[in-house]
């Protein structure tokens, strides 16, 4: 079994999606928490580990992986090869997707999310529900005619993308309004290994 | 030799990434123009081609990437094998560079840019400019113990990220503050094959 150490916040949608990857792969996953609201990350110590200064960080013996995008596709490579397709065309559709989860997901659910949780964070709330709105009408519309982000099977892209899309209520984003997104998010939750994180519940 | 198109906008440093490693790797390009500030992107007909909505998009036969990042993976592992290291350790040190790329170099410089360029674009630039400033040192410590951003060698992470940077100056950002950022930027501009867009020059 692999050593696998994860520098983890239990509040972050980026850590929750390789928590639920590692369970899902079966894979025994320590958790290392990470004292973020108090700027543990900007430290020197912390910069010997990330110099991106972020978490999640993931520890696999002596190999250290930044960013949760980076982490779903190095975990699938060495652990869950049926999560990823290796030719050139199926690493491009997996990839738009961890784009997307870097940047779209991010900019409006999870920046939506951030502005309600820590008010301290000086977020242009207006923008980040805009952006939100205009990803889940997206998600919604180019869900309504496939059952997984790309390549018609669950893939890392879907892990990437669902975790502030799921949290998108404590952003005051109306998940509701988009059936599509739901049933989707149904689907993932049904995935063996599974577990929802706190905000996720009750109603997902 | 390919039949590749790049849907394309002239001043998009995310389209000029993959102009520029086109021209190192020699493939031929045709490019299609975007009416980007009419909208086009939101159009029915521009959804058949990209659900995204965003350019640039890369048609390779019948096969359609959209997503910068998810392009120069894709013509990397196609057409350019030394530009990337396929090992799970490999692609995870240059997926980290394109989720920054994604986000923490569209946040900051490419958002800073555009609030000059576009006006109408509702951009909260005093936020883009710190992250923006937060970037440009980031990068500049990182860069001064290594010559590029990953693996020892120029990769798509280099050529992901580099284009707001070295477009910093035109969203008022102190490119000459970080001299290892601009060392960086000139071994790229060295690269058999480059070439600048409008607005890198002429100090670039």
């Amino acid at each position: 079994m692999p050593d696998l150490l994860l520098y983890d916040f239990h509040l972050s949608g980026n850590c929750h999606k390789i928590r639920v990857f590692a369970a899902i792969l079966g894979l025994p996953l320590e958790l290392k928490n990470v004292q973020v609201l108090d700027g543990e990350t900007r430290t020197e110590d912390f910069y010997q580990i990330s110099p991106m200064q972020q978490i999640p960080v993931l520890k696999d013996g002596d190999i250290i992986v930044q960013d949760s995008q980076a982490i779903l596709l190095y975990m699938a490579m060495k652990y869950g090869h049926d999560w990823i397709d290796r030719t050139p065309e199926g690493m491009a559709a997996i990839h738009e997707w961890l784009s997307y989860g870097a940047k779209e997901a991010s900019n409006g659910p999870q920046m939506s999310r951030l502005s309600f949780l820590d008010p301290h964070e000086n977020i242009d709330l207006e923008r980040a529900q805009a952006v939100g709105h205009k990803v889940l009408a997206q998600l919604d519309r180019i869900l309504s005619t496939r059952d997984w982000l790309c390549l018609g099977k669950p893939t890392i892209a879907d892990l990437a993308v669902f975790p502030y899309v799921a949290l998108s209520r404590e952003g005051n984003l109306p998940l509701d309004d988009h059936p599509n997104v739901l049933a989707w998010i149904d689907r993932i939750r049904a995935i063996p290994g599974y577990y929802p994180m706190e905000g996720m519940l009750p109603a997902l």
